[in-house]
């Protein structure tokens, strides 16, 4: 039973968690911790959390769930930090966008996996990031991708299933190179091509963006997302995003082939195919 | 004096620039003329025109501007439709996406550019199309590029900027090739990007979508814009489309670069620089 939860990091994915849990679990307890305490004075004035330590040792005592809600690249960091004093029964999650780095980390920091870490990817977000920005439904309808790997707890997956059911989610078993291959593809690939179209376009011509029009905008939102969480998705997914960019220039090299040839019908077939493509899965 | 004004192609650009016009300038008289009698039905239903043809001579019978709002495609067959009942006084105006194209086409058909032909670009859109997605306040506050020739009829050039000004829009003047060049980085080159996500995504794992977050629906959402539309512009604007696709592919070529190897700085740099550039857009 998790009566009572640390959150390390509580900002828009970990205070959105928090308070989502606060909905629809009123009796839990929730403990933050953070380096930043005029955030965590601000979660607990939001009611986010219960309470918060600066002290990794007292924010853990009695704990039954640790959820790591910090920069993928702190990682390594904050299990080092929790190592000392995590206990039996104490679960691990986490909210990080990359999951084969999660666990090769924790291997290397606890010298296994520990049965009880349960990796977690909650598809979910908003440009916006901090504590002000979290949102009790920002995970309501959907998906959150967890990664157990062979040796897992199988109370543990329940629990921290369970848990991310109570915030609304749909929870889906994953093998972790899976999940980084297909959010290579889904997620880093979209977000490469519109932080490099503002770059091509800064670097050939700033003032074109004058005369972009709403399509234009709608394109490139993601490129307005966090540089430095970006920065460390790169730096933990390299060869799945550089897979998945290369392939796609594939297709890019077909599409100016069809341009330079003139080949109407096959434009046409290419455009007509990535619509209904799109529509539909907008109807799903 | 723009009295009477006939609009070819009573779609969603051509409904929206009528609509506008009934707002500001109730004493205008608007014919619509098209192929589809039903739509004219529809156009005129919804008091977008007062009369239609579907005979062009009694279409543009005591004419002062002819609106072409159909598909890039059929600009020829509509100048040479056109021709045969050009009088000395009218005015000619399109909406096509592509400029230099256009005249090359009326150069084809009159033997010279007319004089009265204004080609006219108006950056403004929706993926929905047809006269039921008429929208009168469409350009308001809207770019539209004209890209008159050498030997445009001044007058002509005035009267064709008041009645898009009349519609909202902010008109601006600029040559054909540096429009098209402009769009195919703006318009064109985010479109294609869009179309071959899709369409890599499709051919290699079509169920990867059901994985998407938010940021994808806005990325790809100009890839359900119109396919043949999109043909004409890829078949009237090819050397600048694929000199923008090929310039893009090298930054896309220097990011994969960074990634592979490992340079966390320069990363940081280049998306840091992306989002200030697109925010900064943003709030202009």
């Amino acid at each position: 039973m998790i009566n009572k939860i640390c959150i390390i990091g509580v900002g828009l994915m970990g205070g959105s968690f928090a308070a989502g849990l606060k909905k629809s679990r009123q009796t839990i307890n929730i403990v933050g911790f953070g380096k930043n305490e005029k955030n965590l004075i601000k979660a607990k004035q939001l009611t986010v959390i219960d309470e918060y330590y600066l002290d990794i040792e007292q924010a853990l005592q009695g704990i039954d769930l640790v959820l790591i809600a910090t920069p993928v690249n702190s990682i390594e960091a904050v299990l080092k930090m929790i190592k000392p004093h995590l206990t039996e029964q104490m679960i691990i999650c986490d909210v990080g966008s990359t999951k084969a780095n999660v666990v090769k980390t924790a291997k290397q920091v606890f010298g296994q996996m520990p049965s009880k870490f349960i990796p977690a990817h909650p598809i979910a977000g908003k440009e916006q990031s901090g504590i002000e920005a979290a949102d009790a439904s920002l995970f309501q309808n959907k998906r959150v991708i967890i990664t157990p790997e062979a040796n897992a707890d199988t109370q543990a997956v329940d629990s921290v299933s369970d848990l991310w059911q109570s915030v609304g989610a749909q929870v889906e078993i994953m093998d972790k190179n899976k999940h980084d291959d297909l959010l290579a593809m889904t997620s880093h690939l979209p977000h490469m091509l519109a932080f490099s179209l503002m770059d091509y376009l800064m670097t050939n011509n700033p003032q074109a963006c004058d005369y972009a029009a709403g399509g234009f905008k709608d394109f490139t939102r993601i490129a307005s997302s966090d540089a430095l969480m970006w920065r460390d998705i790169c730096i933990n997914n390299p060869e799945q995003i550089i897979k998945h960019i290369q392939g796609y220039q594939q297709n890019l090299e077909q599409l100016v082939s069809l341009i330079k040839n003139n080949q109407a019908k096959e434009l046409e077939q290419l455009f007509t195919d990535a619509k209904s493509a799109r529509d539909s899965w907008l109807n799903n």
